[in-house]
């Protein structure tokens, strides 16, 4: 007996297993595609089921599809959604352009399930992408996932860093250590004012971020083809969005320009850009982590952060910053990705944009590195490191830089003479700036104190 | 007779040229960085020099300098922007990483002239660069640069092509023609919805800028040497953040952490980001000139763009679309100049990012080449292409594919069979529809007219 | 009942699932890494399991390990590479930046089947990774998995893609069409002219990854810990690449310099960086097909490529280029694979570069994607288009540039104005040729005739 | 009087400024294109008039010039070549993408000065550009070019840093330091060994290079119009490149096959990812010397580099390691560099890549930055650190990592359990493994030597 079906579609017949859900279409792709061996995310035909359950409800709103129908495929969808769905989604990332391909596939597969509940046949073009076109709907997912997928896992798992970041900052707020520009010694800093540092860059990026939730949140859906919405309803673009939005508790609007919307990918670039930014700040903070964290004997060991694992397969007893350092890999990536996408985005022509495919890949793997590494390092690696005491203290009090703090009583070429010496002969600055100028010993012990001089002021 | 003279830093004495306005330490850096032959921009230096006013008369108010003292040093720097002040500017971009070097020497050539007109000494330390460090006030340029060049250059240069974009979209309002996708015929569009779409393209970029510019334009001023403010006076940065916006007529604000925007460069990374999106969406749309327009027999030959110079120096009577290309080009060179910054955004540690000149060179660089290529593009290729409408009339009548608008009546199956037999035979697709379906010829010219199909609608 | 054992490492004891090969610092990793839920690639694994064949071979040899416990392991990883290994290997590609995780799973499943096999304990640290570090183990099998996957995949698909591309050339020798540059109509090419262009830039791509194979052929194995060699027999660098040698077929030699091996990635950046420009070439050709096949009414419609799936989920009969479309999409994200390794290659500090995971990842993904479209492109695009006479004619015997011809004759600016005019007027070049020159119909016939434009010379 | 004069081309006429050599082609570009201020480099304008003198001469050889043009023309190119030249190539990089406005600049002013010098009118088209193209002649100036500069600059410069390098690994070799992985505290290596891991690593990239330098010179030249060779003598490509070859001492020889080298950039994108690898190599580097160069008391304090300039505006004193942050900053622009030139060569359609100014731009700036950053790292910090023997000895000691020299003896699991008891009680390794162990203190002592551990070896 066989274990495939005849299935056809407009370029005739071919065989399918004999169980899937899916058509003629998906498999001429499965068969087309063997090239990354890697499906599109979850997220993404998550978003796409979803929109075309919001479709359907449209489509009946506007009486393109009886009750009946529109029915049938949204219990199909989420009936879908609510069990292993991955598995009817064969399609190579690696595709067509437009993401035709996942499209028809998700159009079969429903149309499958719809009218097995249904008990009448429901057509994959005709009826589940009724009002749609691969060159919509596809934007239109690329928008929702990344926008799903922004509202429950990055933007939430930004916050939480930024909250154990802050928290962490005041318990830390005793501390005191030697401020590095260009990685030489400089003028103290409080490590509370270190970690509410990299809590501000981390607020800066959820606020670039929430600024481009509009444009994200704007959706193709309506365009059809080329944008011109030929074979929809006039009001399809705002009745899609209404059930969309009600679906995902996420407001979704129709677009200003549908041209613009599938023609482009201007909104996922500008969003790569941003999280391309997030990842370098990211890269910052991980990697100041790591250094504050080194030695523990040959390096800076301010810090120590929680051991997690063997560090080494030859060398025992080895502990290493895995924490930030997978976080570090991240950003890598992510810039990456936004490389992708650039040179995706860049490459469209005319009415739409054929590298959709790679950028739903690209933006969802980011959002979902950014998401599951912020997590990691704010529960792994911040709110578990211990300070070194003594060995911030230990640097900090020889540091002939804090003769900075003299410089408007005595000029900055006088100071440079105090460190010189200072640094030459291997003594206390105060010992030296009391041999230099007029001041006092208790005059320079008020003026050279490491807390009063992280408090900045003249 | 010697052409030098000999000057002194903490460092020793060293030979300058006889006449020249800075002292040791921009001579240091001469000798220092012969690398790249390569100025820091004029447009930062610009900015520099307006700061370097700004916290004079900050610090006469704060009574950190003398009138007298303050006074010379805005007439110094006043006098210095009035003039070709570039000579006195010979650092190379590749230098000291926190652009210290950039900084004393406006803090030399300003202490020089306002020792002039005093007629006492004013000291490049001690008094221009009063309650100021390279630390803070190099990021601080970096800001008030790019914003500048934004409100002055790119801001405007962007919306003057979106209006003549617009201007033209109303004038080729009535030329249809067919829509591609993948590159291939698909349903037909009007000109001006494609005008439109670059418009909204444009406008969408300029709105993502406009969300950045209060991150911009917030000022790591005051934070001196590490972030915390040591030598400066509490209420420098607001003076200061005040005094510079009644210079440039644009809203500057102390920064909320002066930590975060001394350690990271994130805003310029943001920034550049978006400026690379800006750059991907002129890609777009010089690439969709320069195909319209190929040709003039062998190519799509839709548009003819004017002729501004011969095109080859072998083939006679060639004529290239050379705004659209030298456009392409500095939309590659954006993208690069966003890598640049990515990777130095990326590199910093601790309280100091040390790849400062880099990125203001490459930002700066990409404002100006976006803001120069808009204005050419709008004014040298899109307000002067004249439209070719034989050659789009001829195409659109044929395209079988078209039979799309009877989807909703025939559905899609029969529809792509009409469509197949349209392109087999190289018929009109209306004859092979009037034999495949009920409709009648009349029915069909109506619902086959491009005129209604690019209104969109069921 | 439970379902997990006891196991226990230098930090402790943990539970790990009961039937797992992998011991306590695999379950660690997983722990600790829930971050892309991507595994590290199959390709890498195999490499990895074929170097601790290798070392386990070499460590006979040099009586580190009996000959029982290295037929032991060699038995097992033979056993585990003839299997479905991968289940066995769970640790996600974001984990610490040396690959230790991945190491120790390697090591511990090893010594698990090992054991089993020899009826006493292996030990992982001790026998499986005997004489090894994961510092020089990792570094290794990045180039060893890159070599193969070169040797095995990428390097006979480009060949492939050559072949099938000069076969092509042979069969469209006749055809004659209109060069294009600056996509203006330039002098006719002949169409194998244009394809065997495309053969030499992969020839050229080919050969410059033949010669980065000595330097990725050469290994970091032998430097354990930090290059020293430290617990490594002094021969075992030698006897470890004779070893890996015989089992892949492939030579491998000692690094020269084991700390430059192991404290960098330049020869994964190197190879990366050529793949990227593999990548390019790929980019022009698929995206010279695409246009070449655009149409096929409103486009240039010289080629037609072979259908293989409905192009569209709303326009009937739409058929697209999608192997082209998938090519590029495999460019642009190679593009974006070398940009995660440049950032990471450029991140190394001291003594290893801790980004080791991503650049294995992303230099595999590289290969394979390449590998694959390059068959695809072949197979599906280039050996099966069909070439649109008819079109070509049409265009070419039109073109005014073909007056470039009489250059040497009559001068660049006569030329240009019998172009010109020939435009303005519509009228075939020859007819204003002999109007404007002392040519007779039949020289100009001689001298514009496109077959013999093809073959250059004056 | 008017400092104007009338000139024409086939476009018509238009005022060029009185004594300007260059003609009406050069001046439309120089209106046409106000986008960046920045001319094409000095190096690509001299490679453009060595090629047209070798393009005169070739033309003599093959009679397709008088003796006396060739030598009017070839007397005019090295005049120009002995002066100061670019102020006649007044040219923007953003200018038509063929280079053809460059292209026609040098032919204007060459048929200048040759008409001067013969006394009798030199064409600029037929006679200076005689058997050239831009399609050609400009491609061909890229690789020569940029062979030039890798000859004459980056090479040298490389092997000079590596015989620096290598000089000082002899002088630093006594010394041994804690080696670190992760950041974290590794086994010892010593310095010469740190050092000649770089320059293997610069000798590896000179290899890479030295392998492209056969692509690199092997030119497009004789292809003309579309790589045809249209108007070329058959010989031309020949006699060129042996003409060139003369006038440079480098061996160029006619490409393969020039549609290729024509149609695509490949060759370019090709060196310039080498370039950036090298780039890459070089940021490690620069970032090693960094951190073994911070502190001097909060940080490694390994080395302290020379001191060239005060480090600081606000903090007397300080000194900062600018050398390498310039070197850094320079690996930085040329990763973008190469972006660039990747966005650029994926850029190319049919017979000519139309981004090649940028292409130009960009490549030479690469070696230029490499070149000049690379003499400048070997002569004023790797030639000139001193090493602090003291820091490096306190570290060493007191390492508890030393106990995997016993791994062999005593196996992983115990060496873990003294490393581990060692950090917590802060005792000397030695003597908690007297403790845990059989082995005598003498014999520790012998396991134990740092001197031995570098040297590897079981």
């Amino acid at each position: 007996m066989s274990n495939t079906r005849i299935e056809r579609d407009s370029m005739g017949e071919l065989q399918v297993p004999l169980n899937a859900l899916y058509g003629a279409q998906t498999q001429r792709a499965v068969d087309n595609f063997p090239i990354s061996g890697q499906r599109m995310p979850a997220q993404f035909i998550r978003a796409l089921i979803l929109a075309k359950a919001a479709a359907a409800k449209a489509n009946v709103e506007l009486q393109q599809l009886s009750e009946a129908q529109g029915k049938a495929i949204v219990d199909a969808a989420q009936g879908l959604l609510e069990g292993d769905f991955m598995p009817h989604f064969p399609v190579d990332i690696f595709q067509t352009g437009s993401g035709t391909s996942s499209n028809m596939n998700a159009n079969e597969v429903l149309a499958t399930l719809a009218s097995r509940l249904l008990g009448e046949p429901i057509n994959p073009n005709d009826h589940v992408n009724c009002g749609q076109s691969s060159n919509d709907i596809i934007p239109t997912t690329i928008h929702v996932s990344a926008a799903l997928a922004l509202h429950e896992q990055l933007l939430p798992a930004l916050e939480h860093l930024v909250q154990v970041i802050e928290r962490k900052a005041e318990q830390v707020h005793p501390f005191i250590k030697t401020g590095r520009t260009h990685l030489m010694d400089a003028m103290p800093v409080r490590m509370s004012q270190v970690l509410n540092g990299w809590a501000q860059q981390l607020r800066a990026n959820i606020g670039h971020v929430h600024n481009l939730l509009p444009a994200l949140q704007s959706l193709a859906q309506g365009g059809t083809a080329v944008g011109t919405g030929i074979n929809a309803h006039p009001q399809f673009a705002a009745r899609f969005c209404q059930q969309l939005s009600a679906l995902t508790k996420v407001p979704f609007t129709p677009g200003k320009d549908l041209f613009a919307l599938i023609g482009s990918q201007d909104t996922a670039v500008a969003v790569s850009g941003q999280l391309k930014a997030t990842a370098v700040s990211l890269m910052k903070i991980a990697n100041d982590l790591r250094w504050m964290n080194s030695g523990p004997l040959a390096g800076l060991g301010e810090i120590e952060l929680e051991g997690l694992q063997p560090g080494s397969s030859i060398m025992p007893g080895k502990v290493n910053p895995v924490i930030p350092e997978a976080t570090a890999m991240v950003a890598a990536q992510v810039i990456g990705n936004d490389s992708v996408i650039t040179v995706a985005g860049q490459s469209g022509n005319f009415e739409l944009n054929v590298m959709l495919p790679i950028i739903a890949q690209n933006l969802l793997s980011s959002i979902e590195l950014l998401a599951n590494s912020s997590r990691l390092l704010a529960d792994k690696a911040i709110a578990t490191f211990k300070v070194n005491e003594a060995k911030l203290k230990e640097a900090l009090s020889r540091n002939p830089i804090l003769v900075t703090a003299l410089n408007p009583i005595i000029g900055y070429q006088k100071a440079a003479e105090i460190a010189k010496t200072a640094y030459q002969q291997g003594r206390p600055v105060i010992d030296v700036a009391l041999e230099h100028t007029d001041l006092s010993r208790s005059q320079l012990q008020e003026l050279l104190n490491p807390e009063k001089l992280t408090a900045g002021g003249v």
